[in-house]
């Protein structure tokens, strides 16, 4: 699913800056303006590198306009429905990562800092989501509301790490130094094996990077060691 | 888990402003700025309905007096690690959830708008983690990274966890136990340092339960007696 950004009469450039910031940060590239007049220097400074998305912005005068060649609208809002009010009933805003599945081009409407989307953009739109908050005090800033939703859109795609993750036969080091000075000291049979069990599911749950790993071995390598020593001196 | 949310010398005003908005809307009130200068009226002026927790929040000198009382302390970056780079090497923010079931007080750090966090007030922190972003700007706006980091708590406080994290002192107790295991095989000074700050940052990502903790203390301190043995009878 291809995504366009749709902000709906923005009041102020700093918000029109932070959005393109964020769509940047994000990998999205599509940002599509509905207003009434010019977009100020103050966007083009809030964007901050993001500059590039605020110059190739389309700005149109109509929601429709900003609609073309959309094949799902997806509204949001900060202000959810009763059930007196079918047009604001929302989902969570987590459950827009299925619409990814979708072929084609969805477009994400945000409204006006003020008021919102108007009931008559609201009505345009295929699905209403919203971004669970407070009820003390549920509307985000405009760009917040963008970036915690392109935060969510792109969540599962992107786990991808820098560093080395920690091999199979570096995790076995560990785990056999760590168990013969456990032995060393004297833990055996089923004492032993439960403690091994505790520490390969500590250790399996930190994501040990092979730096990290080179530490852990050295370390139990060490004390293993010393305990050998200290074992055959006394016995 | 109560949650501190730490900014580290922000530089402008809008942010700080937002970021208290931002703490509101998803229910967090405990904002401690650590600052060199007084928090100018935009501050107030970008909180919106939030300005209650610009005036609460409390402005200290040093990083240090803006973690006392707390319990665990979690770092930020855009800027992730390469395996030779330990100090950087972060979760991704997803992982934090799992820090709710800790018992206590965790503060989050947000650094400098230009710098981020320095590499020493990262090694004050069990735990680093990152919003992963885009390779081409992965770098959010301050109040951006605040927002979608407190919205995947909140999102985490839904979950029910069935066990009883480690306590604060039953962490300590692994560490102790661990080090004078290491000083009893010898390791000293800047290598001793080195180790226990990669064994902290792996126990720190592996949120240890009360019942682990309890097998962990007990291998460790089984190694270090058997080792402070050893030493006295060759000695």
């Amino acid at each position: 699913m291809d995504v366009r950004v749709v902000l709906v009469e923005p009041i102020y450039d700093f918000n029109i800056g932070m959005v393109a910031r964020s769509m940047k940060n994000f990998g999205f590239k599509e940002l599509y303006i509905v207003a009434r007049r010019s977009i100020g220097i103050d966007a083009i400074r809030f964007a901050s590198h993001a500059a590039d998305i605020i110059e190739s912005a389309v700005i149109v005068r109509d929601l429709e306009d900003a609609l073309v060649g959309v094949d799902y609208v997806v509204g949001t809002t900060g202000v959810t429905g009763s059930e007196h009010n079918l047009l604001r009933i929302a989902v969570p805003i987590w459950e827009l990562r299925h619409t990814l599945r979708l072929k084609g081009k969805m477009a994400i409407l945000f409204g006006r800092e003020d008021v919102g989307l108007l009931n008559s953009e609201l009505r345009r739109c295929d699905l209403i989501a919203t971004i669970p908050a407070s009820d003390e005090y549920p509307v985000l800033n405009l760009s917040h509301a963008v970036a915690v939703t392109l935060y969510e859109l792109t969540r599962g795609f992107q786990r991808r790490f820098k560093y080395r993750a920690a091999t199979p036969e570096e995790r076995l080091l560990i785990m056999r130094f760590l168990e013969e000075s456990l032995r060393f000291s004297g833990l055996t049979g089923r004492k032993l094996n439960r403690a091994m069990f505790v520490f390969r599911r500590v250790f399996g749950r930190s994501f040990i990077s092979g730096r990290e790993a080179y530490t852990l071995i050295g370390c139990f390598r060490r004390i293993r060691n010393r305990l050998s020593q200290c074992v055959s001196s006394t016995t």
